[in-house]
């Protein structure tokens, strides 16, 4: 089965948001062993709509698009569908059930069936929008399917997850089970990993599957995506890879294979093990603390910390002391570990970890230039503060920057018993 | 002038991870007022590439590409775009050039001129990577322009700053000035402001360029594209815009005139106001903190605050009353005021903010449900609170309630002299 997806929103080729919609899709269809073979993103124009939907319905079975649908003048998907699929805009008794639901659920008044909700291009059938207003849409065409949702990423997904598995995936079930195995390294570059740490590795893995690389912040994550006729075969597959992998020099350098992201396996094993942590950011601004609390459950592990941007925060709050600030700097491993052991002290910790570096793109110097980053470890009879330097932009460089504090957490996570 | 994009790249389509690089070149080609026709994205996978390049030259004057530069062997975007165009894969000495120059860059021995970076299709310009070591690349195409970056989002945005305007954007320049107006609205849903607020905004202002209307967390940005032939008359219908926009009902709802963003409106009035400020956030753990420290230079304004996620932190560090939290409970208006102003006490701040709430999925209740969050605001003389109710999971509602806070912040901050 071949899955195509149409983004439409000249919001988006205009720059003004990132689509997110194509990961939410892919993601989805991931977890269902399917693949998404292609994704176009046009302007909300009748023609550009109209190419586009040539070309997806040559290449593919399934046609998913995303936007268009609200009520404003510029959403023109519903009426390019029926143009290009020859059919016409009518009055339809289930998009009115659908919108007069929706309204009801917001506790908003109905502003009856003249509205643009209620009518759909003959032929299509209304899904349910659980969590926004405009009726989601279906049909069929030839002998292939098209789904359409909203562009809000929040009401795509619920579309995804209320009616992609029963309106179309199910009438195409494969018989083919994939698995995909994500290996995720550390410290290494791309490069050294295939050329030097294992020149065989990429060869040997590729006997079983495809094999990608995809590097990330610090490390590369090694994809192998296996696919066998039944479970039995798969597990035979996996269990290979997994021979290889332990045998391969790469194994040193891995952090965790699965496609669980730094901050999900730091909430879980913290769980595990009971340690309470929390961190003390300056350069970071609170985006260590972000990315673990985007994790749902953290709250029994990750205590909270402190944003001591200025150094005035950092006397205060975190008993930086006043001369290690003057002598050393905000951004060394002396003041990194000030602020770790005030953290632990301060909040009752058993794991403290600081961030004080210089994101820039002001503030650099010849001794400390931007990307210098220290970062700062504390716990029950030890502390100690490690100096890194990285390349980036501002936000990259706060992103490399946290996945490097995550790391040193997670290493000594390891530690604990 | 037409333009289309090819993000080449399977980790994409597979949900790995999101593609930053449209966004990118949208971002940029607005600024040269250019408009990004069409976006495509493939897998690492030859025919797909080959496809979608026969759609993209069909439609567009320029191709960019992103991706499948790299040096692992799923990146394969060279060897198929030498077979598209009918070329053959050749030795380049401007390509080991460059490739040396990168390799000494980052202090790392080169591996030789064997390496693939050294390789390119005949008749391609290898351009400098500034922030990379692969070398960009550059060809024309019957009369039409091939521009190909690397995938990493930082790489492909150097490349676009290095190469985009010289190579490409310098050849096409047309006579037509474009200017974008973005008006940003507060607290009420698209649909009210077109159909209640202002029932004849979108017809008037489509009087001078094109409407179009986006839902941006809890407000509409409305965005009027104008073009022109003159400067004169581009300010002509600048000035008409804005005529409407003020005596529109809408003007109340607007919080903001332009492209920047809720974090940069903040530290700019801030700034001008002299206002130090900070956030005592508990639900969403440390996001205000890192979206307004994203702006370069809030460092002069924004001191720094407390993730204040467990309840004994709000007690050691913010002060609140242990009475409070166990009678009002965590998420209160009550606690909400309590952390504020222990904020403002303890770093001595102008302003402060604080954020308390349940971003779910757990922890909700039938009096206290998921979404909801209490505010609170703290200054010399005055601190209040407030409670609202949102939609979403738990991501989207941290990204909510740090833009209700974030938006409470400049609504106070305009209250300062």
């Amino acid at each position: 089965m071949k899955i195509g997806f149409l983004v439409i929103g000249s919001e988006i080729l205009d720059g003004k948001i990132t689509d997110l919609n194509t990961k939410a899709l892919a993601d989805f269809l991931r977890l269902q062993n399917v693949d998404l073979t292609l994704a176009l993103t046009v302007r909300d124009q009748e023609d550009s709509i109209m190419n586009s939907l040539e070309i997806l319905f040559k290449e593919c079975d399934v046609v998913v698009t995303s936007g268009g649908l609200g009520p404003t003048l510029d959403d023109i998907t519903k009426q390019t569908l029926a143009k290009f699929l020859g059919r016409v805009i009518a009055y339809s008794p289930d998009a009115e059930e659908v919108a007069l639901k929706n309204y009801a659920k917001f506790d908003r008044p109905f502003p009856g069936k003249e509205h643009g909700y209620c009518y759909l291009p003959s032929g299509f059938v209304a899904l349910n929008n659980s969590t926004g207003f405009a009726p989601n849409l279906f049909t069929q065409y030839l002998d292939k399917y098209l789904i359409c949702g909203p562009g809000v990423p929040r009401e795509f997904k619920s579309m995804l997850d209320d009616h992609m598995v029963p309106q179309i995936l199910s009438k195409f079930r494969s018989l083919e089970v994939i698995e995909s195995i994500n290996i995720r390294t550390k410290k290494v570059p791309e490069e050294k990993i295939f050329n030097e740490v294992d020149k065989d590795l990429w060869a040997k893995l590729s006997a079983y599957g495809d094999v990608s690389s995809l590097p990330i912040f610090y490390g590369v994550d090694i994809g192998v995506k296996l696919r066998a006729h039944t479970e039995a075969e798969l597990a035979r597959k996996k269990a290979a890879v997994m021979k290889i992998i332990e045998d391969s020099p790469v194994n040193e350098h891995i952090w965790h294979i699965g496609r669980e992201s730094l901050e999900e396996v730091i909430v879980k094993k913290t769980k595990e093990k009971n340690i309470k942590f929390g961190f003390a950011e300056s350069c970071t601004g609170g985006l260590c603390s972000h990315r673990v609390t985007n994790v749902s459950g953290s709250s029994a592990t990750f205590m909270g910390g402190v944003v001591s941007y200025d150094n005035s925060v950092k006397e205060a709050l975190l008993e930086v002391d006043k001369e290690t600030l003057r002598y050393y700097g905000a951004v060394s491993v002396e003041t990194a570990q000030e602020m770790a052991q005030g953290l632990l002290k301060n909040l009752n910790l058993d794991l403290a970890i600081s961030i004080t570096g210089i994101a820039g793109p002001a503030g650099g110097s010849q001794e400390k230039p931007v990307g210098t980053v220290c970062i700062g470890v504390s716990m029950k009879g030890k502390t100690y503060g490690e100096k890194f330097k990285f390349f980036g932009d501002r936000e990259q460089l706060k992103n490399r920057f946290s996945q490097a504090a995550l790391m040193m957490l997670l290493e000594n996570v390891e530690s604990f018993a």
